[in-house]
This record gives C-alpha cells, sequence and structure tokens, in this order.
C-alpha cells in the first residue's frame, strides 16, 4: 500500500463540479494532502488568492498543468506560445507546484512539418525554457503522452524519448519526467526506460484503462477498474528514487466527472490502499 | 507514384456496404487489381466459392485479416483457439492469399495475467502456429498494432516488438510483419526498425490518422485526410525489399462506411496517385 501522506488529486479528476477553490476545500474536507492545479482554473480564481488559499489550507501542490511547449517554425506563433510559458513558470512557482508538467504539442500544431521536425523544435524549445525554470526555482516535468494522442495533444510518445530528451537538455534540477501510467502501461520497454529514469521522475499520475474504452481523451478509468498493473508501475517508479506524490488523474465524461465528487474523493481514497 | 499494379483493397474499407461477392465485383469494375479478404465476409460466401470467384476474376489476395492468437493459459480455450488458427491458414492456402494478418489477443482476453506473461504466451502460440503455416505455405504476416489497441486487440504494440518476436521466432518463409501506416506512424523508432525489418514485410497496409479524431477503432481517414506523411513511410517499407502490394484498410462509421462504394473505390484510386 502506497504512503496515505503522499495522495493527491489532480484537480482535472472533478474537472466539472469543483472550481479550484471548491477543489482546495473539498479535498482538504477528505484529508488529502496535496492537489495538482489546472491553469484554467487557477487563472479562473486568480494566482494570488490561489497561492494564498493552498498555503492557508496546508495543501501540497504536486504539479501545475500543463506547459504546452510550441514545436512550430513560425518564428511568431514560436516567441508567443514561448512567452507563455514562462508566465505558466512564474504561475508554478507562485503556488508551489513541485513541477510544471511540460508537453511539447501535437502535428495538429505542426502544420508543414514532418514529425522528425516537430520533435526537433520541440526539444529546442524546451532547452529555451529551462533557464527560466532554473531561475524560478520550477521544475518542468516532461510527460510522454499515450501515441493515440500523438496528433492532438504531444509529439513527445515514449518513456523512452523522454530519457532521450532528458540526456540532450543535459538533465538538471530543473528537469524532470511526468510519468502517468495510463500513457506508458502498453510499453514493451517500460521496465528498461524506468531504469534510465532513476532520479528523473518529477511526478506519478495514476489512474486505469478501462477494457471497454473507445475515447482517445476523457475516459480514463478509477485505479482497480481496468488493465494496468498500477502497483507494479508504481514500484518501478519508486525504484527510481522518487518519494514524491501520487496523483490520481481520471479524466471521465462518462462516469467521474458525473458523480458526486465527494463521493469521487471518497472511492480515490479506498482505491488508493487497495488497487495501487 | 506508387505502382498502380501494386493497389488492393482491404474489404473492411466497404464493409458496411459490399459483400465478400460484390467486393470482388467492385474492385474488379474499377480495375483494382488485389483485394484483402475479411474472415467473416469469407465463411458468409462459402471458402470454396470465393477462391473460385477469385480465381475467375484473376484477383490478386494480398491478404486474410485477421488470425486472433490466443494469450491465454487456460489450456483448452488456448487448444480451441489454436485449432482455429489452423483452420484459418488452411483457409488462407485456399484463396492463394499472400498472407494471413496474424495478432496476439489483447489484455481484455488475458484475464489474471501481467502484460510481460500475455506476450510470452502470445509468443509461444505462434511458435506452435509455424509449422502449420509452412506446411499450407501461408505465410504468417505479425501486425503491431496501435497501442491504444492493447486492451482490446493486442499486446503486440511496436514493430520494434514485432522485430524481435521475428527474430525469437527464427524467422523463415512462413514469418512477416503486417506493417500498417495507422499504427506505427506516431514511432519515434520507425526508421531504425524499418532498417531492421529488411526482407520482413508480409503486407503494406495504408490509410490515415484524422487530425480530429477521437475514436480508437473504426475512424480512420482516406490517405491524405489526416497527418501521416505516407509516402516517406512507403519509400521506408520499399528499401526493406518489399514489392508486394499497398493495401487500402479503412475502418470508418462516421464517413467512408457511409458513402456509395463505388465512390469510395473511385476516390481511393485518385488518392493512391497523390497521397501514398
Amino acid at each position: 500500500m502506497p504512503d496515505p501522506a503522499l495522495l493527491s488529486i489532480n484537480q482535472l479528476t472533478t474537472f466539472e463540479q469543483w472550481s479550484l477553490d471548491q477543489a482546495i476545500d473539498g479535498y482538504a474536507r477528505h484529508g488529502v494532502p496535496a492537489i495538482a492545479v489546472w491553469r484554467e482554473k487557477l487563472h479562473e480564481m486568480g494566482v494570488a488568492q490561489a497561492a494564498r488559499k493552498l498555503k492557508d489550507a496546508g495543501m501540497a501542490v504536486s504539479g501545475l498543468c500543463v506547459c504546452r511547449v510550441p514545436v512550430t517554425t513560425d518564428a511568431a506563433v514560436r516567441r508567443e506560445g514561448l512567452d507563455d510559458n514562462r508566465r505558466q513558470i512564474d504561475e508554478a512557482a507562485a503556488i508551489g507546484a513541485r513541477c510544471l508538467v511540460a508537453v511539447p504539442v501535437g502535428m495538429v500544431d505542426a502544420a508543414g512539418m514532418t514529425i522528425e521536425d516537430a520533435r526537433a523544435r520541440g526539444l529546442e524549445a524546451m532547452a529555451e525554457l529551462l533557464p527560466h525554470a532554473r531561475g524560478a526555482g520550477v521544475v518542468l516535468g516532461l510527460e510522454p503522452l499515450h501515441p493515440m494522442m500523438c496528433a492532438t495533444r504531444s509529439v513527445l510518445s515514449s518513456l523512452e524519448q523522454a530519457n532521450d530528451w532528458y540526456e540532450a537538455l543535459g538533465g538538471g534540477p530543473e528537469l524532470g519526467i511526468t510519468l502517468d501510467v495510463y500513457h506508458v502501461w502498453w510499453d514493451p520497454n517500460l521496465a528498461r526506460e524506468m531504469r534510465r529514469a532513476k532520479g528523473r521522475i518529477a511526478v506519478f499520475h495514476i489512474n486505469d484503462w478501462l477494457p471497454d474504452t473507445s475515447d482517445t481523451r476523457v475516459d480514463r478509468g478509477m485505479m482497480g477498474d481496468g488493465v494496468i498493473d498500477i502497483p507494479s508501475i508504481r514500484r518501478m517508479v519508486e525504484e527510481t528514487g522518487y518519494t514524491g506524490h501520487n496523483e490520481v488523474e481520471i479524466l471521465s465524461a462518462r462516469t467521474w466527472w458525473k458523480r458526486d465528487p465527494d463521493e469521487v474523493v471518497r472511492i480515490i481514497k479506498e482505491r488508493y490502499q487497495t488497487a495501487v
């Protein structure tokens, strides 16, 4: 069983039900010690006010989501994207987030480019952001997303590729890897790449892959309801030296976004003990 | 531009509109020189009758789909599955199919097993089938399916893994790899693994990944409508020494299964010239 003090809930899990203000209160009411914040919700509440409330509630912030790093060759779009990324780094610092989850965007935002080019430009953009992250004391947590999101969300598609990028960028305290079981559970190279990721994991996300899912975006499962061997992956993550939060991130239009959010949190706490 | 004599259409592309009998007539009417056959449609028509009609029409058979190889440890289920696989090998021989597309099944058919175990059992099952394929003169074309199908359809999830299996099985004329752009276009290791696949490609499938898709099963695009760089992948396939068909396989509940099938075939012939 994982340490109850390391439970975190990503507010995407109660995205349809709760504002950030309500989520902080709601998670705290159930004794959940940490939260991950979604940027749109943060802006809705206001960064300063959110920072104050999080501090007053004594709630740790396992992450801020999600820094969408440009891959384009269009100079103006790229500059605008990187400027916004830097603002988000400052927001992460302001709320004391332990990491800012970062992804290079997908092929739909790379018109006219090959996938190799898009990836190369994404890596360059990451390199440009690191000094600002270092200055702000923020860890950029590169997240490989499931290959089914390569067109729409990110051209970073495997832990192997994230490890390659980590090494190409020279590592350092301001760089890490976000590992989500949903994105990597299928990977035949997972165990090998987890061994390679020693000291690199910035945050660990948990949820499940439902056997009957056919939606690529918002149909994740509660831990224990799917096919992922979460305890095995958690052990691999811990063997990298990771001692941070186990962050529950469930995007679920058909089930969990429709349920009473207090019930969702109660069930998360149960499953955290039995299925993680 | 690819050779027009190498165009094949997988009948899944007109699955909702045409029986096998109609598809043979329909494709022949448009001068399409080859077809891939779906097993359920073959049984509906009858193997002997289909074999006769294909021969009379002078239509090449680029493949028979799909041989679902068991991964279970349940002895009875496994034996039944392998027996059925062997019957399908005989059917492929009967219709002169250049390959029988083969996949180990997904995690939903591997209850209680780890993914590593399921993969190991799938590899063992493949090894058991090879002597029968050799005897029947049929090539088993191992197909890596997109990782989003790892739960429902197949635990063979990358070209690297298919290459590993090919080597573990010792290669041979009765073994090959089915390469579908839809399943592999996102893979950062694609170029490397294509170089490793020299002499191994049994059949090449083409279609496209739509930028706005969110369905994991039946929402493939027509070549040219999506984000896949098909010409680049075709060149890599040809550099392996492959001289077989370019087989169009489009599962499309929202678009192509609803269109007049003659129009679908006409558009395929156009796109074959402009986007492949």
